[in-house]
């Protein structure tokens, strides 16, 4: 990881925890488990990489980073429900996530659903409740729906729905393809669309080529994450190494063999610069992280 | 319960039904079990006592139908997921919901948990996409926000949670109260505010009124459904019946009697009338209906 990237990505995840801080600290209820799980599956740790994506979107385009506060920290809020829920027994049964125990460890099964829920409606009510200036409440319905969309039976609970019922059997690349698109390409894709949004006429202007560039890096971003279950170990990943292999998942390695998911992990980030040639703004982040997707250890 | 109540109620319900309906329809991999345990968990029966609300409510403001059909199909969502997250094995473990068995029994944990989600993200995609005229956006915003407050972790969620760490224990009637107010109210008040909201400025003006209504209202629906869990049968319930005492739930019934429970629906239904008064458009559909709440035997 390049330095600035480093300096950057800290920089815009600290911005997106103070949010997170202010938006949890205001809930009632603050010292009962529900609200605590909440903050447990929210702040401790994680990249970061939706609301930077958020951020570094909406500030190329030209919105104030103020603008860009609700929308980072509601797709957090998504991203983190998600993990929450997929981690519980029902579903993948983790136990470790950032090197912590996970929130059904932590706390019970019971709070941890409930802590998801609530952390799905919280990023809604930050859409609509958050500061957004210039058009206003237009661009706010726009996200509330891009959001719904991307999170939603269209999008990531589609993903994750057709990944359980891919367990244990073996399925083709297409059909992976088709579950990552959607368990975690639409909220990725989503980061960046809520940051074009935030921007207003300019960022609705260049959706397309941001489509391309987002779901280049989203698929990217997975099948690094497959090559690294493969070939981290447990200490790094912050959760087990090799736990893909132990649910019999189909994996890009598996499918593809571990030289050829790196070489797929390659195509696809000449896709995404191939799609930031085509915006007339400074692109240099994006570029910047499109490489650290392929590259990161963890 | 009056005949012109049924009517009504009937009415709304198959309003309503057509609305779930006709988004669920619009849903990718409509054959996949997330999308047909999301039908199994909206479609197959239910009261429809809140998208009700929001219609009546917002009629009698001079709200047109068309635009309460959003409000009120995302009123229902929400309700539903909750449903469905409430019976899960983790939560009240209930195998039995309106007479058929609950979505995990039918589908499985995994699958109830994504239907879940998937539904409430539903209920925001369609207050932000469904159709609204008059004062458009800032109005869709304002149903947004007060639909995600009373269903995060300052409504709903916290009422389930308070509710789970009251099982088992003795609890006092101001806690039962802070509980149902929470668990049930909210939405309750949700939909009647929802309501109103659809009808502009008109509704703004009352809403403190209509508050105390639903606030009523709501604490009245749970005092009943408690009774009815002592006095009724599983069949005429489509739940099992007793399912309180087996769990130790502290209930009205519990701390008051029998019969100081009754007296205290009464009291409730005299406080909704009474709220009522201060309303000065026609108020007899929410008048039949809180008389309703506390004569239903099922």
């Amino acid at each position: 990881m390049t330095n600035s990237l480093s300096q950057q990505l800290a920089e815009y995840a600290a911005r997106n925890n103070d949010q997170l801080e202010h938006w949890l600290t205001q809930l009632p209820f603050s010292d009962q488990p529900l609200v605590l799980a909440m903050r447990h599956g929210t702040l401790l740790g994680g990249k970061r990489a939706r609301p930077f994506l958020t951020y570094v979107t909406g500030s190329m385009l030209g919105a104030e980073m103020d603008d860009l506060d609700a929308p980072a920290a509601a797709v957090e809020c998504i991203h983190a429900y998600s993990l929450i829920h997929d981690d519980l027994p029902a579903m993948d049964d983790d136990e470790l996530r950032r090197g912590k125990p996970t929130c059904h460890i932590a706390f019970d099964e019971a709070t941890a659903i409930l802590a998801g829920d609530a952390l799905q409606t919280l990023a809604f009510e930050i859409l609509a409740a958050g500061r957004l200036s210039a058009e206003g409440n237009s661009q706010r319905i726009a996200m509330v729906r891009e959001l719904a969309q991307a999170a939603g039976a269209a999008g990531m609970c589609a993903g994750q729905a057709l990944d359980l019922a891919a367990e244990h059997k073996r399925v083709g690349l297409a059909q992976l393809e088709t579950i990552h698109r959607h368990k975690t390409g639409a909220l990725i894709r989503c980061a960046v669309r809520l940051g074009a949004l935030a921007a207003g006429e300019k960022g609705v202007a260049i959706l397309p080529q941001l489509d391309r560039y987002a779901e280049a890096i989203g698929l990217a971003f997975q099948v690094q994450d497959d090559i690294l279950d493969v070939i981290s170990d447990t200490q790094t990943l912050g959760k087990p190494q090799g736990s893909d292999v132990a649910l019999e998942k189909s994996t890009y390695p598996a499918l593809l063999g571990l030289a050829g998911a790196q070489e797929k992990a390659r195509q696809l980030y000449q896709e995404a610069l191939h799609a930031l040639e085509a915006i007339p703004y400074n692109t240099d982040s994006l570029e910047v992280f499109a490489r650290y997707v392929i590259e990161r250890n963890n």
